[in-house]
């Protein structure tokens, strides 16, 4: 399908996404909604068979099917029609050597979260990422809906005044009980082999965690945190139980479960100011509530001519005609291809800041869990480790 | 962008669909999604200008670019990498001619409703259609939400009982005041020399019917309708009321409208049985609701496992992952490759009856609302006019 | 228990409402909360023993508990302490003759809908009630609802601009089956002796209608009505679909079932204007919704500060203390109570002009559903029949 | 008014309550509601003025209108026709002294919470309680509601199975800003010499607290809190932070603000399972969600068959006629007369145990606060102190 803009296609080169995965394809759906990548190489599989098998099934050529990263790279970047993007769709623990080695290798990244296993991974590649003036996407795929942007946007704008709360929470309800060995992903997600120390924390907490800062543009300061699982013999946390405090003096709690019986993705936040509150949740995502301080609450839609221009790029459809997670998905490799296009930097567009921070607030709501919740810092901000 | 499948990309030409156009690039982004075709013709536009420059746009290749659909049909159907699919998403008055001729020339239609000017001119497409071997898909696109598949199922299954009221309505706000000149899509929707004789009947209208058919499994037999208009100088209704029997006994009502102040694109329908009912509206595409008779409502959702096997097959994410307008638009595409591939007819996916009917519909509310609401039979059900 | 003001409690007698009524007991509840009224005397029961069960029930003195409202009239007129007003909650038949001769004797009125049985004893009541200088609340208690009432105030005050379209249904479940022979609600209810010509339409339909009036200050001048039954051997409609024509310009639909499976209670209007759509439902009726044209809907409760005095004399708690059934009910005690003791009118309180509206629309809609749906206007408007 | 029932009225005298109080008024109108009580008596106010003018306003003979509630005991116990039940509406810190007289004098007591200024008058007033014979009634009024009483019975009856997570929040906005200096309500609320050393902890945190234990059936062992105050220059607290272990194992959190703009009334709690969970929202009280582990949620009314005998006392009306707030309060009156009138104890009932309870909840929760958020134990559990 060829796409609505004169702009070439960006070759893209994936790692993971294999078959069974969950995420690799919707990357795929996300980068093809609007025609601006094109597919070309990819190490989809550690198993030889389901790499050919998946390459087969995606059109991509069996000689641009690597096996493993450094092959892919090596394969690819000596060639003129070579991959430029690289999309990391692993589990955790293969995100840090793969983003690492693709940057180094001078090829852009989009790589899923948590960025790395722990904060010395993400500061090295925050590091290597400056260094290679390539463009790093941390796919906190809840940024990329407009109504979550306009939020940030009314926030930053003083709409609500000075922010007092906010509160977060993602809950899911899928491993409320011992999953099924046939089970892929809750198999690696519950590994700590390869979804590194934190389970719940680290598979929706640490979006639940982008998005509080995301939208009320504060950055958490300390943590006090009781991580718990309630299904037995399971190695990792999957609950977790925060209060927060904020740099910019709001306080807020974090509630993330996976044994949330009755919800199936059900990411919500709540910001709340002197002058008024903002409201989203995930399941219903084209609507934003505003609510002011003893007036009326106002249901918003992507219809608000408040959008603005930069916000309503990711709008395909008019008011009315609902946009999901494919499309909110998208916007993010939309964003991308405009950047690179334009040679911009779209803010909003998650990135390695997101992945330090995500990495500190994990580390230290882990500290916190086992120092029976005292209050932890998300220390070293801005100060680069050694 | 390649196709997550092994199967080779269907070649889409366009009728219809340049710049400015909404409709068109919808087509386009759902026949993208799945990777299933690839759009390698079109006429887009009858000003030449406008034609090359959304060719070029799209990546069409400008031999490929016809002046108009004989052009394009003598064009691609001698080549061998020819169009084997057409998109028509003109103005109404067009669709006719279009569709007659490419079935005509022996390639498959996919068509815009409603689906032609009057009767006369949708049995004589039936009649091509048989004739032809080839497929037909009208694009009453509401019918590809998986939710509003599995309301049909339920219904079908006898899961209310005997129907006894269906309640459909379709409302928006757009035309509520006379449009800017500037408004394209507004200028031919109120022309009665391009939309036809029917306006918010046309329109919408005609989704709300089909919707009504769909999922209740019966036929619409009387119905007695007043159109009205509520903006001076407007040529065509913007308001439709209507009172429905059903073939099977059911009673219902219908209401369509253009100048519904506070409506995004709000179609909703109620089947009710003697044992229950349904519930679904299209902004919140992501919930049933099934109400049974003295007993708690309860919310169905796209993870219920109650979702039999084909309506699967148009669900992309897991239960919580929002799906929208697109992804139910991308599933008449998705099925129409299916059926091609399998040699098989997808029972569900709207057709050349959908668009007989929805025509006939049409005239008999034009000829009540003429007659004072008289009780106006959808004659020849069945007996095509010679 | 004592009441929250200075001024004496008034002296309330009772038509109706013995064991096992409900609408009697809902009267006596009403006009307790507020501590205005104190029932004295009364008519419970046809049947003697019932009749006296009750009065010894509710505290009455076993010499003011009567055998027929004959009895009532003439043992109560003559004592200091008589009753001053009279409740009429009996089956609808004798709504017309008890209430007539309460007025003839002197006495204010509190008379369930429909009024009567026909038009022609609602008329000849009117007549009565304007002769008495008595005063006459007709319970369309859904009018007590502090958001009615704004609705009603926001349209008067010009906030969605002229007219268009006002949408109302009453949808309960109740008689979706043929009732147990033990429920006396049903059986006086299905009984056209006692109930009259009109079933579901002089029960609930009667009440959308006047909702419908209420807000939009609007009355309707034809109908086209389909009733029907969906039970076998039920003598009266269970079902009305009516399309509607207003004095002032707006169209409208009216659906009102007992055979709604799924629906417990479930009033609802939308009044929708040049500028914007109010919209309201009994079930959540502390929330009213104002939907401007473009512009995002607000949900309005009764904190807001819009609300006028007079209207939030009827407001008891704070917003988000929800109120409900009783309280809207209690309402139109409270304000007879207050027009009694200021010598004023409140201007929303319903009465005979809504009892002979009421009275006028369902004879149109019953006539108009036995001439195949033909408009039928509402006759002789203004204009007393000799 | 006269009462729907053969027993007689209980002589009630209240303690506060006087002009321009709220909850007096709502006590009032709660026992009025079902014509069980009889207000005979009372101590207004402690203005002489403002007492006399409410005894006269509520009908109460101004010699049995009390300077005090030592006056008012002295007054009343020797009367033949003396109030029976006093209900104790004032400032929190008249609590403690009203009701342990009162239960001294032999009279049973209804109590706004929170119950007592601390933990030891709590536990002095549990055992004058426990010697005395008479009935305490804590007015944590939202555990009136039936579908919070049904809450309760499904997680006793084990439909969640074991608990794992229980949520419960109370959001008001009405102090987000520093009120006026004419609020009476606000002015003693934020007085640490009447409220007490908890601000909204105390008002509403405590109602928290005890619909967490109400409807879990489980004890809250530890807290961990962090209290804060939003507004410059205030004594108390107006926003609370709390993470809470249950002895029965759940793990909880707690929000309660009254700094939350945007809210009126917000209290809601979900109880989480390991077969599914359970919702509700205060201002949405006529609906209860039930949503089992993978499966469609389950929208429950009043109209369930399966509310308990006991619940369906409290339930006036059918379902789908909503019942507020006067109504959930006016539980408590009634569940109280039935007890007294049957010799039995209402198991749901409020009582001294809650109150025992949220005043070491309080005092736990202060101490975890000013303790860095430690985890503290609401200590003493049954071993009431010396």
């Amino acid at each position: 399908m060829t796409h609505d803009s004169t702009r070439p296609r960006l070759r893209l080169a994936m790692i993971g996404g294999g078959q069974g995965a969950f995420i690799g394809g919707v990357h795929r759906m996300a980068a093809r909604l609007d025609d601006r990548f094109e597919l070309v190489a990819g190490v989809f599989s550690s198993q030889a068979e389901r790499n050919l098998a998946t390459a087969h099934e995606l059109g991509v050529d069996k000689t641009r099917c690597y096996a493993n990263h450094e092959a892919l790279l090596a394969g690819e970047t000596p060639r003129e029609d070579g991959a430029e993007v690289v999309a990391i769709v692993t589990p955790n623990h293969l995100h840090f050597p793969a983003a690492l080695a693709t940057l180094e290798a001078g090829l852009h990244v989009v790589c899923e979260k948590p960025m790395t296993l722990g904060v010395a991974e993400a500061e090295r590649l925050a590091r290597a990422a400056a260094a290679s003036q390539r463009r790093f996407v941390l796919t906190h795929n809840y940024a990329g809906y407009p109504l979550v942007q306009h939020a940030r946007a009314l926030v930053a704008r003083g709409e609500l005044g000075r922010l007092r709360h906010v509160q977060v929470e993602y809950l899911q309800e899928w491993l409320s009980e011992a999953p099924d060995a046939a089970n892929r992903q809750a198999a690696w997600r519950l590994d700590p082999a390869r979804a590194g120390a934190a389970g719940c924390l680290g598979d929706i907490g640490v979006h639940a965690f982008q998005l509080a800062q995301f939208i009320s543009g504060q950055r958490v300061d300390q943590v006090s945190a009781e991580l718990s699982s309630a299904v037995p013999d399971r190695a990792l946390d999957d609950n977790v139980q925060a209060l927060l405090r904020f740099d910019g003096g709001a306080r807020g709690m974090l509630w993330a479960s996976q044994t949330a019986a009755g919800f199936e993705n059900a990411l919500s936040i709540r910001v709340i100011g002197e002058r008024g509150s903002l409201q989203w949740a995930q399941e219903t995502p084209n609507e934003l509530w505003f609510k002011p301080l003893n007036g009326p609450s106002q249901r918003l839609t992507r219809r608000d001519d408040a959008l603005s221009a930069e916000i309503g790029r990711g709008v395909r459809l008019p008011g009315g005609h609902p946009e999901g997670y494919i499309e909110a998905f998208a916007n993010l490799y939309q964003a991308l291809a405009d950047d690179l296009a334009a040679d911009e930097h779209s803010a909003w567009l998650p990135g390695i800041a997101d992945g330090v921070d995500g990495m500190r607030f994990i580390s230290a709501a882990l500290a916190s869990s086992q120092a029976a919740g005292s209050w932890t810092s998300l220390t070293q901000r801005g100060a680069p480790d050694a």
